[in-house]
C-alpha cells in the first residue's frame, strides 16, 4: 500500500518561517518521521513539496492508480485553490488534510478550507506529529474498506 | 497521567442515530476501544457523556488539576455553545477536538467551530479512530511539554 | 398511538408573561385542552415542559420506541439549539414545530428557526389552536402513513 | 361566514409537476377536499388559482367587503411578491399562508416569506390537510373574534 | 428591597481563570463585597452562580414576586441565550447587565449581547466595582419608580 | 405636451387602505387634483393605475412617441420589478418617482428602490402633494430640455 | 420535434431599446432567422413574447405534452421570477436560457439568474446568435436523448 | 412663516464644482432663485451653508422656536452623519431633504440617506428645481396642519 | 484628582429633545449634579459641551497632564467618529464612555461604538445617574492604580 | 483564421473525473470533436490544456498577434483566477468562456465567474457540444466584425 | 509650483500618541523634513494640521487656484469622511494621500480608504518618509503634465 | 545592498496592455529606469517577471540571505494569493507593495491586497514612478535600521 504525502507551498521554509507559528523542525527532519513512522506501518510512502499549484495537482493526477490514499497539507492553497480540490475530487481517492498550526487560532481567513469538504477528514494543530497520526489513520481507513469489500 | 473524555449532546444515540452519517458502533463499543487504547498507552482516562451543556462545563471545571489533559467531541454545542469555550480557555487544559464525521462536508452551519479556537487541535471525519488518534497526539504533546519544562 | 408534547423554556409563564404577545392563557389550561382533544382523537399524549436544553434532549431521547410522534414548541431555543436540532433527527420521528406567536412579525432573529428543517411541518401564529391542529394533523399523516405501508 | 381560499402560480400542476416535493393529489381533489370539510363546518369557500399575480391581488381586492378571511398558498410569489404583501395588509382581513411542502427544508431562497408579517399565521409541510387545518383554524379565530366584539 | 444577583457560566472560576482578563479577584471576594455594599444600601440580595442555562432562567423565574430587581452577569451566554433574555422579558423586572471585562475590547462575538435590549441598562470593563455600580444604580432608579407611582 | 401618469399595484384601495400610513384621500381624488393642475400648467396627461406588472410595463411601452414624460408611483414594485426598471430605461422618456409615505421611514426592504437609478428624480414621504410637484418639476425639465435643443 | 421559444419582458422593443447593448436588430427579424434555422434544422417552433410573467408561466404550462423543450430568454424576470423557475422546473422539458447581452458584464443584480439552475444550460452575450446556437444545441440534446432511450 | 434652508459641506463650490453632475448654476444664482420663490409664496426664508457639521448642527438648533420648518441638502453628510440626523429629530421640525443630483444613479454609498428616516420626504434628482418644490411642498404641508389643528 | 466630563452633539438640547427617550432633566440640572457629586468624592470636574467633533477632539488633546480622567458621552458621535477614538487612545487616558438610554435597545446603527474599544468601560441606560457612577467607578479605578504603582 | 481553444485545469482527467457530472468523453475525443467542427467551418484551431495557471497566461499572451479569438474552459481558475482575466483583458481578443456542466446548478462557489465579465460570451451546461457552438459563434462573430470594419 | 500637505485629526500629538505605531517624530519635525525636502525640489508648501473636518474642506477649497496639487494625511477621517472625498473631488486638483502606518496591517475599519478613489494615488507604512515621496511624487507628475500640454 | 523587484501576472505586456489604465511605457523601459535609478542610490538590484505564482515564490524564496528587501507589485496575484503572501512572512524581508494604477479607483475586487499586511508599506497610482519611490524609500528603511542595531 502506497500513499501520496503532499506538502504545499512555503512548506519548505519549515524550521525557517515563522518559528512561533511553525515550530523549529525542517522538512527534511518531518519527512524523515514520516519515512520512519511509515515503515514501521508497512506502508510506502511518495513525499512532494511544491510551491506550484500545478505541480501539486499533476502529482495527484499521477497518484490515480499509484497510490491508495492521499495526505496533503495544502498550505495556503487551503484557502483559495478550488482547483486542487478539483484534484483531489477528480481522482477520487481517500485524502486527510493536515495542518501544523491551528487554523481556526490564526487570521479569519484562515478558517477556511476549500480543500475540506473533498477529504475524508482533517487534522490540525498538532504539528508534524500530524502527519504521523494521519498516516496512521488512513491506513486503518483503508484496510477496513479492503476488508469491507472482501 | 490522566485524560478527561467529554461526549456531547446526542452521541449517546451512536450507531442509533443518522448511520449513514455516524456509522453503525454504539458509544459504548467506541468507549471500550478508547479504553482499551488508553491502557496500550498507559494513560488514565475519565469518561462522560451528557446531553446537559451546564454538565459538561462542570466536567471539565472538575478536570482542573485532576486532568492532564481533555478530548471533546462537542456535538451541535460545537457551533454556539461559547460557555463551553470559555470552559475550556478558562481551566487552560491542553484540548484537542474530535469529530466523528466530516463537519466541512455537511450544513454550511456546522463549518464554523467556535470551540476550535481555544483547542490544540481538531481531528475529524475519521470516526471513532479520531478519538484514539487524539489519545495518541495528546499523550505525545504533553510528554513533549514535560520533557520541554524538566 | 402516543405523542410526546414538548413546552421549551419560559413557556411555563404563559398567561403571566407579556400578554399582548402571548394572550391570557396558562399552560395549565393549554394542556387540558391539548389532553382533551387526544381524548377526542383517540391518541394518548405526554406533556412536558422544561427550561433546561437537557431535559428536553433527554425526552425526545425517551419518546424513540415510546411514541410515534412529537409536537415540540421549542419557544426560545428554537433560534439557536442545534442540539434539539440533532435529537430530533437522531430520534427520527415525525415531528410538528409549534409557536403560539406569528414569529415573522417578531424580531428579525425569530424568524430563524434551526429546528424547521427537521421536523415535517411548522404551524405558528394561531395561538393555542396550533398545538390542537397540530395534534389532528400529526395523527392524520401517522395514520396514513402506517396505511402506506400495510 | 365566507373564506377566500387562493392558489398562487403553478398549483394548477399539482400532481403533475415534482410529485416527490408536492405528491399525487391534483389541484381538483384538494379542492374538493377544501370544499367538503368547509361544508361540514359550515363555512362558504370561494376558490381561486391563478398564475399571474395581478388577479390574485385583484381577488384580495374583491374579498374586501365579501370574505371573513383568507387562506393563501402564494407558491413561489411567497419570496418575492411584496405587491401580495401589500394587498393582504391593505384590506386587512385575518389570513392565513399555508404550504404544501416543509419551505424550511429547501432551497435558502424558500425559507423566507415576505408574506408570513402581514398573516395571521402559517401552516406548512403537512401537505394538502394545511389547507382543512387552516379552515379549521382560520373558523375557530374568527368565531372567537367576533364573540369578543359582542 | 431585595435583588436577585445571578452570575452565568465558568463565573464560579474568577481569579483562576484568565487573570489578564478578569482580574485575581475570586468570586467568593465578589460576592462579599455585593453583600457589604448591599448592607450599607440597605437592600437585601441574593446570589447565585450557575452553569446551566436552565437554572438561571429557573432563578428569574423564582424572582417574579420575590425580588424587586436583577443583577445579572451573563458570561458567554451573553452572546447567544434568547432563553434568558425571553425569561428576563417574562418576568418584567427591571434588570441591569453587568460585564467584569470591556467586551467591546474583545473578540468580535463578544461584541453583541443578546440580553442587553431587554435589560435597563448595562455596566461594563469596571471590574467587580460593575457590581457595586449596579446595585446603587438599580437602587436608585427603583425608589425614584417607587415615587412616581406614589 | 402630454405626460404619463402610472400608478402601480394596491393603489386602487387609497383612502380605504391603512389610513395611517398613505392618508384619507381616494385614488380618484388624487387623480382629480392631478387633472386640475395639469390644466392650470397647460399639460394635458393620461393615468393609469393596474395592479398587473405586465400592464404597467405595456402603458410604459405605448408612451413611447406619445408622451413626452411619466410619472410614476411604482407600489411595492418599487422594490422587485426589475423588468419595470428596464421598460423605463427602455423608452427612455424622462421619469419621475412618485411615494406618498416616505419610503426611508418604514421596513428595510422599502428603502431599496430598484425604479430610481433609471429616473430622474424622486419625490418621496409629501402625500398626493408630491405628484402635483412632480407635475411641475417634469414640465419645467421638458420645458428646459426643449430650449437647450432648439 | 417542437420547441417552444419564449421572449420575456421588454424584448418587444428590441433595435429599438438602447441599442449599444442590445444591437439594432428588430424581434420581428431575430424571430425570422430563428424559424429560417429551424427549418433548416427540421425543426418546428412557437414564438411567444410577453410582458406578463403570468402569460410566459401560463405558455410554459402549455408547452407540457405539446413541446420537447424550450428556449427562453426571460429578460429581467431572470433575476427574480421564482414563479418562472418553477414553472421550468414543475413541466421538467429539456431548457436554454438564453441573453443577448452578457449580463455578467453588466449591474451587479444582472449576474444571478434564478432561472438557471433549473435549466440545463445557459449561452449569453453573443446576440441573436445566441438563440440559433441554442437551437442548435437542444435539438442535439434532445436527439441523443432520444437515442439513449432506443 | 419663515423656513430655514441649509446648504451642506462643497455645495459653495457649485458651479464649479463637478458640472457634469451638479450643473453650472452658482449657489448664489441658486439662493437668488430661492429667495425670489419664497417672496411669491409669502415666505421667509433664512439661508447658510457650512463645511462644518457642528454649525449645520448649531443652525438647527437654532431654528427651533424660530422657523417653522427646515430644507436641507446635506451634501455629503447624508451619507454618515448621525450627529446630523439627531439635532433634526431633536429639533423636530418639519424637514424636507433634497439632493441636486439623483444619488440613487451614483455610487453605491450615495444610496443611503442616515438623515431620510427623520424627515417628511426627500426630492432628489430635479436640480436646484427641487430647492422650489420643496419650498412649495413645504409651505403647503405647514399650512395644512395649521389648518388641521385650528 | 481632576476628570473632564465632555457631551456630544445636541446634548445641549436635553430635556427639550425627544423626552421619551431621554427623559426631561436639562444638561445644566445634570451638570449640576455631576459638580455636586464630584464634590462628595473630593474631584475636581471640568465639563463641556460640543456640537463639533473637532471641539470635543481638541479638548481631549488639552486633557493629556491636565486631567486624570475622562467621562465622554459622544452622542451620535459614538458610532462614526473614528477621529474621536483615535484622539482618546491617542492621550491614553482612562475613559469611561456613558449614554443616557440603553443605546441596545434602540436602532440597529445604535448597537456599534466604535468608541468603546478603546474606552475603559461603558454605562448605559441608566439615565443621568450613569454620569454619577461613572465618576464614582472611574475615581475608584484611579485611586486603585495609583495605589498600585506606589 | 485562428482559434486558440484553452482547457484549464483537471480537464485531462475529463471521462475519467466524476463521470456524473462531466460525462464520459474523454477530453481526446471532444479536441478531436471540435477539430473536425474546425475543419468544417474552415477554421484553425490550436489545442492547450493545462493544470498551471501561469501556462494558460503564457498561451493567452502569445495568442496575441497569432489567434483571432480564443475558446476557453477555465475549469476551477474560472473562480478565482483574477491573473487569467487579467491576461484575456490584456490580449483583447474577443473569447468565449465554456462549461461543460451547468455551474449554477452545483455549489454555491461555482456561480460567479471571475472571467466572465471580459468575455463575449458564456455557453455553460450543455457538454462537449458547448465547444462547437463556441467555435460556431465566434467565428460568425469575428465574420461579422471584419465585415463591419472593411 | 505650490503644494498644499494637509495632517488630519490627531496628527498634532505624533510624537507623543501611540510611538509603537505612529514612531517618535514630533509633527514639527516632519513638517521641518517636509519644507526641507521641498526646498531642495524647487517646490512651494503650505502645510496644516486641523482636528475639524470642516476647516480642512475650507483649506481644499481655498487652494483650487493657488495650489498645483495636495497632499493629504486625512488621519481617521481616511475612514469615514465622504465630506473630505468630495472636497478633493470637487477643485480637481492632483492629490496624493499619504500614511505614516501601513493601514492595511491594522484594524479591519481602517483598511477602507473613501479619500483613495479621488486621489492619484497612496503612500502608506513608509513613515514620515511617505511625505517626502509623496512630495517627489506629485512634482515629477504635475512636471510631467505641464509638459505634456505644452 | 541588494533589492529583488517582483512583478506579476501580465505586467510583461505593459505598454501593450490597456494603455488607458497602465500607460504606454514598457517593461523593459520601466526596468531600465529602475536599474539606473538603482544605480544612483548605489543599490544592486535583481528583476524577476513571471506568470507564475510558483516561481515568484521560489524567487522570494532564494532572496533570503541574497537580499536585504523586496519591491514587489504582485499583479493580480494582489487580490487573492495568499501563497505569495505567506512566502513574504516567511523570509521576513523589509518589502514595498507597488502598483501602477490606483487600484482603489477600480473594481471593487481590486480594492483589497492580501498582500499588503505582510508588507511594510504600499506606493500605488504613481505610474512607473512608484518603483522609483519605493526603491529609494526601501533604501532609506534599510539604512537606517541598519544605523538603529549598530
Amino acid at each position: 500500500m502506497k500513499i501520496l504525502v503532499l506538502h504545499g507551498p512555503n512548506l519548505n521554509l519549515l524550521g525557517v518561517r515563522e518559528q512561533s507559528i511553525y515550530g523549529t523542525e525542517s522538512l527534511a527532519q518531518i519527512n524523515e518521521a514520516i519515512l520512519q513512522h511509515a515503515g514501521q506501518l508497512g506502508i510506502e510512502v511518495e513525499i512532494l513539496q511544491s510551491n506550484h499549484e500545478g505541480e501539486l495537482i499533476d502529482a495527484i493526477h499521477r497518484a490515480k492508480g499509484e497510490a491508495a490514499g492521499i495526505i496533503i497539507n495544502p498550505g495556503a492553497l487551503t484557502h483559495y485553490s478550488i482547483a486542487l480540490r478539483d484534484a483531489i475530487a477528480a481522482v477520487d481517492l481517500p485524502t486527510v488534510e493536515v495542518h501544523l498550526s491551528n487554523i481556526y487560532r490564526r487570521e479569519e481567513f484562515r478558517h477556511r478550507s476549500v480543500i475540506a469538504p473533498v477529504c475524508r477528514g482533517q487534522i490540525c494543530g498538532l504539528g508534524s506529529l500530524g502527519y504521523l497520526l494521519a498516516l496512521q489513520g488512513l491506513a486503518a481507513l483503508l484496510q477496513k474498506e479492503e476488508n469491507d469489500y472482501v
